[in-house]
Parts: structure tokens; C-alpha cells; sequence
């Protein structure tokens, strides 16, 4: 089998994504930390992965200038994490032009940008065919950078920024399932779900109600499983 | 005028970028570290073009990641930077998709995608405009990330994975210049070529034999202007 980079933030996404891409290549991990509030608990969310698959290749990288840059609450503690929900009922109920015109405090300006970056350079040098990343499109935040025309735009300049054998597949094997989808997939194939983190805030505790904590809720609770972890706030399982 | 992220290196195309973005935006001053083996020579270049024109908004990245992942003469000490001018031969001579095989070794993989992802995310942040990168195609060692079709690509990207009401159009107004071209445009538009630093491996006095300094010497006789640098071997001028 050939090596994929696959971007492990530890989170259910990405949990999942992994669990996929190992059926059909050998996986390189990467996490990046990037200042978010919650990394520390990400990055060993990633490590019990990574150990739980016997992954060897890992690279852990570590970003200072998404935090210098600003511009988001998970990555300037000034701006508050919303607890009320709003995104996620934008997400849901209204057009997609409408929704867009509210991309929540919590998007990280042209993130996904700045890991595939990191995920294309290993991969080029690791001699890796593809790059999966757990991009989820509809059933999410509306992040700009998770819909299907961002990666599809990124991978021509994948194409046209490598060397002219490189050949780099990206892969975003979730984009288009519902959370509930994920977790569906992600019990059928195995994945460790009890060892990923979600919450935007909290390290110990899951805070229950930040957007990351109720779309992950909500997912396990449409897909009618447990979710294996403790919130903060009383939950509906 | 409203602004624009510009990407200054230190190196002569970006200083002659900027001189030239700055006729028509506010310049915000972009520059990157990422553990290549001048970064403190061009450090110091970058901030001495940023004190010349004056400019307030400023930002300074270190990467490390690039160095952990190698690959490239200029990240991994190992691997010398090659002095026999031989990528400039391929360069000049050969066709198009000959001259991409041999890609030179002091390509750092899929570095432009990095450099552009950090100037586009502060743009956002900073409601600017634009963001100029000092890429030179024809006339240079051959990156596959200095082509018109990986910025075409990546604007794309930047259309895609951004805010709707983000608009940011990525210019390079270099690209397809010939380097005399580059130094006879900076000396018209008084940019100050004596603070700029192209050597890829001297810090002190430039080497005169890597590449880059040796594009920049034909640069300079072709444009028959005598270089303000002084170089360790004796150097027609």
C-alpha cells in the first residue's frame, strides 16, 4: 500500500477519516497546533490514536502565527467561545448564501489553508500519494474553508505547486456524510471514538455546549450510541 | 488607498514588489522565517526595507515545520546548495517540461503554499484587499510554486476557503519579468536594492556562486547597473 498523510486534529472527524484512509494506504499521521484553546488535550487525543493504530510516522508541528494572527475565538482568549447554540441552528435552517453570511466567531481565517500546507510538503518529501483530511461540509459550522470547492481549488494547486512527479491526492472522505454518518462509520470500522476530544474549550471536561460539543451530541444521539465521554453539563444520550 | 499584505523576503523581487504594491495600497509588510540558512540575514533585510518605506504593520512568522520536514538544500544542512550554476543552465536551455524534471535541490517543497497562507489569513483579519508575493517564473531556477498556474490555483483556493465578504486578490507583478527587468523597475521606482539579501547561504558577504546569487549578478550586468552587494569571489560586473 501506498503512504497517506492524514491530519489527526483528535478529533471524531478525523478519528473516523483515519480509520478510512488505513483501509486502503499506509498512514502517515500529522497534528498541528496552531494556539487553539483546547491543544494540549488535542495533540494527546492524537498521540492515543496514533498508539491505538500503531502508527510510526507522526509528525507533530507547532504553529505560532495563526494565534499572532487573531481574528477567532478559539485562537484569541479575548473573544468568548458561544455557548448559545446560534451557529449550529444557522447551519441547519437557513440557505446556504444566508448561513455563509454568518460563518461563527470560531472559524480560524483560511486554517485549513495553512494544514494542508504542512500535509502536501510531508507528503511530497515522504513520497505519499494522497492527503486526507476530516473536512465536514454541510452538517457543521460553515466553515468556507470545509466546503468541497475549497479542496477542490487547493488540490489544482497541489497539481501546480509540486514537483512534476508528485502526485498528490486530496482526499475528504466525510465532507458530505452528517456527523451522524460519521459516528455510524467510525463504530462500524472500529475507531477508537472514546480516545478523540471535540470540545472547543474545556481540557478535562467537555464543556457540553460549545458548537464542537453540541454537533458531536447531537451526532451520537441521531446515530443512537452512547457517547463514551463525561460533559460538564447534563446531556441528552 | 487600501491596504495590501505584501510578502517581503528581504531578496530583490520582493523589494521591488512591494515598491511597486505600494502605488497603489497601503502596504502591510508580511516575512517569514522558516529555518532556512539565511533567516537572520534576511530577517535583517526585511525589517531595514520595512524602516526605508516606513511601513507601521508589520508581522513576523517563524516556522519550524518546514525544517522538521526537510527535503531542501536550504532547510536540511546536509544537503549542500549547489555552486556550479547548474539549475540556471537548465533553466535557460531546456524546454519547458525538461527544465521541471530537474527541479533544483534548493526547492523547499510546496513553500509558496505556506507563505501565501499566512498572507491571506492576516489579510482577512485585517480587511485587506490584496497580497503580493515576488514570484518569478521564467527567468529563475524553476519551483514549480513560482508558476502563474499555482497562484491561478491558489486564488481559487483563497475565493473558496475564505469569508464571503472577504476579498483578496493575490498579485504578482514580477512573475513574468526577466531579473534585469526586476532591477531596472526597482531603480525606477527608487526601491533600495542595497538593503536586499539574496545569497542562500553567506550571512556576512554573499557567497556569489549559489544560485540565487548568481541570478541576481546576470541580473544586474544584463541590466548594466553595478550591484551595491559586495561578494566573497571576484564577480564580473
Amino acid at each position: 500500500m501506498s503512504k497517506a498523510v492524514v491530519l489527526v486534529s483528535g478529533g471524531m472527524d478525523s478519528c473516523v477519516t483515519a480509520a478510512m484512509a488505513r483501509t486502503t494506504h499506509t498512514p502517515a499521521f500529522l497534528h498541528v497546533s496552531y494556539g487553539q484553546r483546547t491543544e494540549r488535550r488535542e495533540r494527546q487525543a492524537f498521540e492515543a490514536i496514533a498508539d491505538f493504530y500503531g502508527v510510526r510516522e507522526r509528525l507533530v508541528v507547532r504553529f505560532d502565527h495563526l494565534a499572532q494572527i487573531g481574528g477567532s475565538a478559539l485562537t484569541d482568549p479575548s473573544i468568548p467561545v458561544p455557548e448559545d447554540g446560534a451557529a449550529l441552528l444557522h447551519a441547519r435552517r437557513e440557505t446556504e448564501s444566508a448561513a455563509a453570511a454568518r460563518i461563527p466567531v470560531t472559524y480560524v481565517p483560511f486554517r485549513n489553508a495553512h494544514l494542508l500546507a504542512v500535509a502536501v510538503s510531508w507528503a511530497e518529501v515522504l513520497g505519499a500519494t494522497a492527503v486526507y483530511i476530516g473536512a465536514v461540509a454541510e452538517d457543521s459550522s460553515g466553515y468556507p474553508d470545509c466546503r468541497p470547492a475549497f479542496y477542490q481549488a487547493f488540490q489544482q494547486a497541489v497539481r501546480e505547486g509540486t514537483k512534476p512527479e508528485t502526485h498528490i491526492a486530496l482526499l475528504t472522505p466525510v465532507i458530505a456524510l452528517r456527523k451522524s454518518e460519521i459516528v455510524r462509520r467510525g463504530i462500524e470500522l472500529g475507531a477508537p471514538l472514546h480516545l478523540t476530544w471535540s470540545c472547543y474549550q474545556e481540557e478535562e471536561v467537555a464543556c457540553g455546549v460549545c458548537d464542537s460539543c453540541r454537533l458531536r451530541l447531537r451526532a451520537f444521539a441521531e446515530a443512537g450510541v452512547r457517547d463514551p465521554l463525561t460533559y460538564r453539563v447534563p446531556v441528552a444520550r
